[in-house]
């Protein structure tokens, strides 16, 4: 235990209390009705920065919702300096959606904290900052130090990007440290060091002009039909990808990290949490935390067409729509398949319907290797902290900042996360467990000093 | 030219006026803030029937809105009895949609009169209960008259049908008169005598128990896709449907049938209308009037899963849906072909989804043959009153109340019908040729006569 390790735990309560307080400011980020909150809950988190001994504090635009930016660059410079990224802003909620009290009235109960954003990101946020508290309070902080907390990250805005674009030279550092994502139990921390990338795409069938009676039936292509048999061709039987050249990029893995992966497989009572007794599906020859980690997929997100809604309508759509995304692994171009994936649903369309696609969005696939020196403190970090081993995954969601600090910055991400399982991120009654906090903040001091080590 | 066709030349304003004057009553069934327009409609038409000399009059109870019942039986014992079938009600209308003006204050324009309800069906019957009015004025009413004039056609009701099993005595008669269809011009006719059956269902397909988020694709089968799969087998690539048995109860026609119906196909230019250069899909060596009105089928009307609104949800939805119908010819039996679909997709669905499917609703099809006495009556009426020879098709689409009378009354139907292809029913402004109107008017009076003849 460091002295900053005593001070966190000193002051546990006044961090819980601190946390409440910022979490009810509502900084919905994509309503505009909370465009005042969004700036009330920046200035909340910049006066504490200010108030901890943080310097150069300034809340900057970003031509979204603006970023609060802070630094400590006091440690020499022979010490490296981490980039800290968090976000202020949260996911939507009423007390309507099933919360057991208003969301934006934090509510003690089972040892957690219920509000919306105690877990994305506020209190993963707070565990950062006040474990720097506990460093700079007790003259301890060992290397430079840069925060970057953006408030749009629930509404998938682009403009942090270009923030991060123009910004290079207020930004730089060795690594980054983002704590925006889970652990697996109370006692077992989960560190993730790959993230999959992102391409989605609006497909859209069109058939007749305008909707037609389904007493026409028989002479015409129907768009919702024809869509679903295009959907169909796009996976072999087998569960693979049926898109010319979309594995062509992929790298197997080495049987030591496949080892590695298959600790943290899904056990078949989390299959059953999720999916009943149904059977799995996909590329079996794969586990499936290295098929929803390490394997592109190709995946319909939401699928309309005709008449969907109660009762009945003898209508055929004059159009059918389908949202597609792959998610991908290292080394594979978002733009590329997105591309390859166009030309197969064009040469599956037949002369009997016409086929639009249209990218949507897309981020590229990041990792952190294991040997990575942050990746190596950040496991001691956990280890320090948490009483089991800790598991090591590639996830299967995205996170487009760190393929931007990847990418733009050439920086490694360090993804040091304390949300549990039942944490309701994004779901009613969201919540942060008063144990992982309080270990997230220790876990933070730690990582800070081995990553001054090394 | 008849004493009764006179009277209807002379007083066409009058019936103009009186059209108006009903369709000015917003009688929107499926709504039930109209409750009380339903049942003013319902008197107008009462006491039009008492005014033109129709008796036992009377407004009576279906368990939704009421329906009229009206007689004349004054023409002798060895004389047919012709049961009159139409609606008084209304599709919903706003004039938002798209209208001109108010959709229930009638406009005269273009020779027309534009209204909801002016085709479909207060306008059609008007012109069997004008054409009763002639007759019975100029004291030439040839044969014995029962009017039921129903109040749910546009909601779907399955009231009528119970009402019209439990009313068989009121109702006998030797052959039913429904004037809900169209005409192919101004100057030439269209006798519908075959209609498709039809059966709807539901099919749900599930995966997971919530949605998922789709970083955790590449384990489970996505509902949106298994359900397209599903759907994408549900054809044989050559237009047939791919379900055991469907085509067993299907009946060749004859070539002089073939032929006959031959005359009233799409033409290349109706075709581009409503499907620009598309090619044309299905079993294409049928053609296109054959494969709409003799040959069934199975078609999507609708489809949804996952999120499908504006911007993009990565998501996996926990279930996906479809709305199928099949269009049915004589001699297939709906619910027969229900289970027969139900089993197939129940076949064609995977351990790793689940799949229910459904039965929503279903009417038989039927058919009153070509060389039946009341269908030649039709064909010599039509042919009396317009220009062009009359075109013989069967229809693709279903009215079920016509199966009705075949399947509980063993009766004969005949459909003589005088909307436009551009009258809008359904659509807004809505509107009936006036010219159409006398004609319609002069053709049930001919249809009488030749009916009480033959």
């Amino acid at each position: 235990m460091t002295k900053a390790h005593e001070y966190a735990t000193a002051n546990h309560e006044t961090f819980v209390k601190q946390l409440a307080e910022w979490l009810s400011i509502p900084s919905i980020s994509t309503d505009p009705a909370f465009k005042g909150d969004i700036q009330r809950a920046a200035e909340w988190v910049a006066n504490d920065m200010k108030r901890i001994g943080l310097e150069n504090v300034q809340i900057l635009p970003t031509g979204g919702h603006p970023a609060v930016y802070a630094d400590w660059l006091h440690a020499g410079e022979d010490k490296p300096t981490v980039l800290i990224y968090g976000h202020y802003d949260v996911q939507p909620a009423v007390i309507e959606d099933g919360w057991t009290q208003d969301p934006f009235t934090p509510r003690f109960a089972n040892d957690r904290i219920y509000a919306r954003g105690a877990t994305d990101d506020k209190g993963l946020v707070m565990c950062q900052l006040k474990a720097m508290e506990s460093l700079l309070a007790t003259g301890a902080c060992p290397l430079n130090v840069k925060y970057l907390i953006e408030g749009e990250e629930e509404s998938g805005g682009v403009n942090l990007s270009k923030f991060i674009k123009a910004n290079q030279d207020l930004l730089k550092a060795d690594t980054v440290l983002i704590s925006d994502t889970g652990v697996r139990s109370l006692t077992q921390p989960l560190l993730i060091y790959g993230l999959r990338g992102i391409v989605t795409m609006d497909v859209i069938v069109t058939g007749p002009k305008r909707d037609m009676h389904s007493g026409a039936g028989g002479m015409l292509h129907n768009p919702a039909q024809a869509l679903s048999e295009i959907i169909a061709r796009l996976h072999h039987p087998d569960g693979r990808v049926n898109v010319e050249g979309f594995y062509k990029d992929v790298v197997l893995l080495e049987d030591a990290e496949r080892e590695e992966l298959q600790k943290s497989d899904y056990t078949p009572a989390e299959w059953e949490a999720y999916m009943g007794d149904l059977a799995e599906w996909g590329e079996t020859e794969f586990s499936k935390v290295e098929r929803t980690g390490t394997r592109p997929t190709l995946e319909i997100n939401g699928i309309a067409g005709g008449y969907w809604g109660e009762g009945f309508k003898t209508v055929i759509g004059a159009k059918a729509w389908a949202k597609i995304s792959c998610r991908l692994v290292p080394a594979q171009d978002p733009v590329k398949i997105f591309e390859q994936v166009k030309a197969q649903i064009e040469s599956l369309t037949p002369p009997s319907v016409r086929v639009e696609v249209k990218i949507h969005d897309y981020g590229k696939p990041a990792i952190t290797p294991l040997d990575h020196p942050a990746t190596q403190a950040a496991l001691r970090a956990y280890n320090a902290h948490w009483e089991e081993p800790t598991l090591l995954r590639r996830m299967g969601g995205s996170i487009p900042v760190v393929a931007d600090f990847q990418d733009i910055m050439g920086l490694p991400v360090v993804l040091l996360g304390f949300g549990l399982p039942d944490s309701a991120a994004h779901g009613p009654d969201e919540n942060f467990h008063l144990e992982a906090y309080k270990k997230g903040v220790a876990t933070v001091i730690t990582y800070l000093n081995e990553l001054a080590k090394s």
